[in-house]
């Protein structure tokens, strides 16, 4: 316990409005009981709206300010331990003290509870009207912190292409937050992956606008459920207006605009996820927009977002954002003038990983009305936020119920069972997988060789130590598990990311190489982990060389190090190789790279991702994840997602064309494309059916097709549904996905899918800002994968 | 000759506007003198407006429709003759007749001018009003046919940085044209080079827009210059608008939006050119920019080209580009939706290489006002340059004219002195260039190495056979010219492009690899010529494994196929290597290449690339290029140019980081900068001054800085002016070019260089369409290239 201990008992006993009332002091009403009685916010039944702008009324304009700022790290982690700086958080409470963050990663959460129950009753306690902060955190692969059920991350649960599994363990997650009194999360990401450099994009969901606005508004629904008192469990913040293409892949970059772009290619999961899901805050990107930073984007935050997609919610910056605004984009003069052009694109929150931030720049300016009354809004949504998750009126989280949540039975099946579904098998010669006691049986033995074999490889926001144990089984513990320790030969065979200018490391990794080498050949098989990625708390771990993580980008697309050379010259000893890539990005699968026998990719999963991976390949688990990113044949052959524009693939002169594979030029065909993955069964799609109905703007489409399994194991496999209009009068992409559905086959059986009454509007599009639906010929494709040879295509006219 | 020798004598007798008047028929006017005489179209004293005007009047519909399209190609090449269809010419002919153009670069000058002569007789004869054709055609190297001076090409010219030099180079282009009848090129491109991939970058001149515009409309003013009869020598085509960054690096595909991009990063060339040069055609882009094809992009045209740029002049397709509005954007329904689309757009003509247009759907539009009124307009702008040009006054070409005009001495001797600037040194360790005779002297030998040693690869546009000694000398030709044969040791290396992949192949490179390290061994010293190119009459030559060229787009920044492999077979024998690059792109310059002793890059030089590098080499000519494109240190790490946003280059989280050189993170830090390139002496550039004068928005800025050639050797140095404003409304780049000079040094001597008079405006950028000026705090720099070392800052206030 540190410094708050005699606070502590009576926060618990206490629920936030009880400690409001209790403590409300003669000043405020005169001590009678009817003054406390007829405060309209103090009163649960009426709206959030009502109760926020009445509570508005009665604050001062510091508070007011206060509000709009919060404290993003309350802890930091000293020696394995929670430490509390006491000054620091004074200095920021006293300006900033609308919300409050649990900070560093690598704290546990038993530690935490008590501690941070501490700072919420003095808050309560202590001031003027007693507004209770409210709790948020980042929220990827479950808790931010230590202690939970360790999820995989984005791309990880997106490629299960499973939504009801999905929003499972969403529920779960939130649960877990909720026991942690965290009622608010700065997700659903919901960007969409356009430049395969970005080191951010295990965080993402993936390429296609219409999966990413299912994933995300199934995540934001789920989050936000209500509670028996109707109070929102967890308020969502869908995030970051508007990224998908920052300059060279890098986070905070520079986009382009066109108001086309923004509307089709990038904003179509806010659509849904606003009309859907009604998410209560938003957060703007770093980017510029043609040449605009969103936070001083009003353009993009009032005419765009509020106007066209009609979001209603609160508006808040991302980490730093109006700092840079001064001190890296200079569209501000001052820290005051970067709050105030802020304030005024629509920005009503600001999130600050340390230090003051520059809202509070705005207690000077008080008497501005246009000031004053923008403050009033943004205090107004923060506010209602609050009193829509009961902060006032609900009880602080106990340890009681933190011990019963978090690492609960039903969660880590969950998590088993997501992580089974997101492992993505790409290749599998001569049905190779899943590992038969025969091919075992030659020496008995597996190598396992890579650096990634032996770590947790989860994602930036995961609370991972990767090579601790009390984080998981790494998939080299898992497969001694599974084989028995002295039938497994390990060689890491070279760092996880080792510079191939440094000389001295190579001398290292060749003798690394060589006994990896000799592993393999020991062995007869090989599996071979190779990746990138980062953990958030231990950068030393990856030899300060990150190619994954938020703020990095990798210019090469191939295994960061001697990753490939390891690679090559395992297969090069002729040995079976399985390769198991494991980042949140995608990796080049070459000439070279395709003489793997097997190819899984494993994402950024979870702590299970090591039994996962090893159930998969002893056959234990039929795989059944699905690409939602395509990867690219050759390193710099990108843009590569599936749903291009028409025009963007006319680049050569087919008569001088030797190859189908087109090397020296562009194409859009990816070595694996969104939508694939193997499974150990065949299934056939088979009667498809595209059929209209209605009229006018009622009219509806109606698919369907039978899913078959011809194979001899059970599995899933997911069907999807593409369309594109034969005209229209803006380019629109040869091709987008319009459902998509996850359907169990038992062996030799059948199911049939159904995907009834899509509506016409839906094969809309925006021209300029007005919603356009095209008649006339249409083509639509079922199938297995978006790669022409898996689709049946059926032309119809609307 | 061909098919029409009997027409050949009396049309050179004949000047174009005396055969009209002679040949007019009683038909036209009755026979009297008065109405010869009267008709304006027909009097040269009047306005090419109001000719165009009159003669408007006169024509049928059909005759309208003809005059919007033309025979892109009037001959053939067959077996190195110059062959003719009369059947697809008529066929053509009778439905687009108001330009021609030459046809096929394998061609030769003196055997196509009297035959098109005879085309061009014909028509004037056999047209009801005797309405000549206007000559077109392509001019990036000089001529677009065989027998002309072969020019370097644009990215070779601009890397002169001489500005003077270039418009004596152009006049010489220019004459050439003119004495083939060509009244009309296809030039300049002032496309932004944005990414590293497009093939087509060596057409362009770099990728600054002040650098572009400079050349841009020195190109223009130089074609357009009127003769002493007032007429216009040579139409300019400013194009494409708008170009700069296909998706993929490909040059057909589709662009992003966002009027600050366009107007700010990509329309300042043509800002520039239509202000001060008038240029009389402009050609919009194949790029479909915010999902809406150039062709039909009526915002583009009319509300940007027209309104905030103030365009004028007669605005063309791309060719093909409305065909491709049905067959590849699908925007249209049918050829004559795409025809009317385009017209409304704002296209008065259309390009096409071959086969019927789409603007001959018109015809049938007789009766729709609104298109007859868009026919008007655009016919009216063809027959205007037809009067500016005197089409209908000056005489047809003559072969006397042609003979002395082709490959003048003086135009050869400008060709030579453009070439020897335009290559550039990028790295010359402890002075290892020149080569002295001590150098020389070990075995007395050079081993020349590589697939681009003996060819002149001149790019796309350049009417080479790269292997043919009749369009100059190779390298090897050139340094065996100079050394003597015996002392040239030649290894091939590998082939021009070879995929790896290819085993075969990778058999026969390993061979020629060994006999080329056998011969540097040998020599003691190697000069290794590598590159990427595509000569267009000689696809074959090339293995149909292109990466230069329009159409396409090379995902690998690297040399193709087992160049590198081959370049580190030399160095790894520790023979001193010089590198010489030959290509339209720049290449990575990673670890490896960079123990080179030396690395030059030519370009795309032209016939004297050979004989230039000899004499740098050799120290005869002391180097004074500069690149006018960044060169990328990784694959993938693009976009590189030197003037990005300042937030696009914040990827990192310096704590973490241990090398200067950030290789997993894309940072904007180039291996060789914008700007830069080396020479044999020394050159410090000191006394710089930034001052301001005059108030209010006349305020202009001088700048000043003396120039001391400290070295051994007479040369030239590049002034490079560059600014940026401390805060901007918007985000502007960390730097901008604003002027530079090139100025020649004597040894032991300076130069003052004056950059007088700045204009406050031209500090400006645009807002949402506006031009904005922000006064306030700058920062100038002055020095030899866009590194900051090789800067000096002066912060002033404006």
């Amino acid at each position: 316990m540190g410094a708050l201990p005699q606070l502590f008992a009576v926060a618990l006993l206490l629920i936030h409005s009880n400690l409001a009332q209790a403590s409300s002091t003669p000043s405020d009403c005169g001590g009678s009981q009817v003054c406390r009685k007829t405060e309209p916010y103090k009163t649960a039944s009426l709206t959030p709206a009502e109760r926020a702008n009445d509570l508005l009324k009665r604050l001062t304009w510091e508070e007011k300010i206060g509000q709009m700022g919060g404290i993003r790290a309350a802890f930091r982690s000293i020696n394995g331990s929670v430490a509390f700086n006491r000054t620091s958080f004074e200095q920021i409470r006293s300006t900033q003290n609308g919300q409050i963050g649990y900070g560093q990663q690598a704290n546990w959460a038993m530690d935490l509870l008590p501690r941070m129950n501490e700072l919420r009753a003095e808050q309560i306690n202590g001031s003027r009207l007693h507004i209770p902060y409210i709790t948020v955190a980042d929220s990827v692969n479950g808790l931010w912190f230590s202690g939970g059920t360790v999820f995989p991350g984005t791309i990880s649960m997106a490629s299960s292409w499973n939504l009801p599994l999905y929003e499972q363990v969403i529920a779960a997650s939130r649960d877990e937050n909720l026991a942690m009194g965290i009622n608010w999360v700065l997700s659903p990401e919901v960007d969409i992956i356009h430049d395969p450099r970005n080191g951010r994009n295990g965080e993402m969901y993936g390429e296609d606008t219409y999966l990413v606005g299912e994933f995300g508004t199934r995540y934001i629904k789920t989050m936000q459920e209500k509670d028996d008192n109707g109070f929102v469990k967890v308020a969502t913040t869908i995030k970051h207006f508007v990224f998908g293409s920052g300059s060279g892949g890098v986070n905070r970059a520079s986009m382009f605009g066109g108001i086309n772009h923004i509307l089709n290619d990038l904003a179509p999961p806010y659509r849904k996820a606003i009309r859907e899901g009604q998410p209560l805050s938003l957060m703007a990107s770093y980017s510029s927009i043609d040449g605009v930073p969103a936070s001083i984007n009003k353009y993009l935050l009032q005419d765009v977002l509020r106007g066209i997609l009609g979001f209603k919610g609160l508006i808040m910056s991302d980490a730093n954002a109006i700092q840079y605004l001064l001190t890296e984009s200079k569209v501000a003069r001052t820290r005051s003038d970067a709050a105030v052009k802020s304030l005024q694109a629509g920005l009503e929150h600001e999130l600050k990983p340390d230090g003051l931030g520059l809202f509070v720049e705005l207690r000077s300016l008080h008497s501005n009305k246009e000031i004053a009354s923008l403050v009033d809004e943004a205090v107004r949504a923060m506010l209602q936020i609050k009193f829509a998750t009961g902060m006032f009126d609900q009880p602080l989280p106990t340890i009681e119920n933190m011990a019963a949540t978090l690492r609960n039975p039903r969660h880590l099946l969950l998590n088993r069972n997501i992580t089974r579904e997101s492992i993505v098998l790409l290749k599998n010669d001569d049905a190779f997988l899943p590992l038969t006691k025969g091919l075992l049986s030659g020496s008995g033995k597996v190598a396992v060789i890579g650096p990634y074999a032996d770590l947790i490889n989860a994602g930036n926001y995961a609370p991972v130590d990767p090579a601790d144990p009390r984080y998981g089984n790494s998939f080299l513990r898992s497969f001694e598990n599974a084989l028995g320790k002295e039938n497994v030969l390990y060689a890491q065979g070279t760092s996880t990311v080792l510079p191939n200018y440094d000389h001295d490391a190579q001398a290292k990794d060749q003798a690394a190489i060589s006994f990896a080498v000799d592993k393999a050949k020991q062995a007869g098989l090989a599996v071979v982990v190779l990746g990138s990625g980062y953990g958030n708390f231990m950068p030393e771990f990856f030899n300060n060389e990150r190619t994954d993580t938020e703020g990095y980008s990798h210019a090469d697309l191939g295994f960061p190090g001697a990753q490939q050379q390891l690679l090559d010259a395992i297969l090069n000893t002729g040995v079976p190789t399985i390769l198991v890539m494991s980042a949140g990005q995608t990796f080049v699968i070459n000439q070279s790279t395709s003489r793997c026998k097997a190819i899984l990719h494993s994402w950024l999963a979870g702590e299970y991702s090591g039994d996962s991976l090893v159930e998969i390949l002893l056959g234990q688990v039929n795989p059944s994840g699905k690409l939602t990113v395509s990867i690219p044949d050759h390193n710099g052959a990108f843009p590569v997602a599936y749903d291009y524009l028409p025009s963007d693939d006319v680049g050569g002169f087919s008569t001088y064309t030797k190859y189908d594979w087109h090397w020296p030029q562009l194409t859009r065909k990816p070595a694996m494309p969104f939508g694939y993955g193997l499974s150990y069964t065949n299934f056939t799609i088979s009667e498809v059916s595209v059929s209209t109905s209605g009229t006018g703007s009622n009219r509806t489409i109606d698919v369907s097709a039978k899913v078959t399994n011809r194979g001899k194991m059970g599995g899933k496999e997911v069907v999807q549904v593409y369309f594109r209009p034969q005209y229209s009068i803006i380019e629109r992409p040869v091709m987008k996905l319009i459902r998509f559905s996850k359907v169990s086959v038992a062996v030799g059986s059948m199911e049939i899918v159904e995907f009834d009454r899509i509506a016409l509007t839906e094969l809309g599009f925006y021209v300029n800002g007005e919603w356009t639906v095209e008649e006339g010929n249409y083509t639509f494709w079922v199938g297995s994968s978006s790669r022409s040879s898996d689709l049946t295509p059926v032309n119809v006219v609307i």
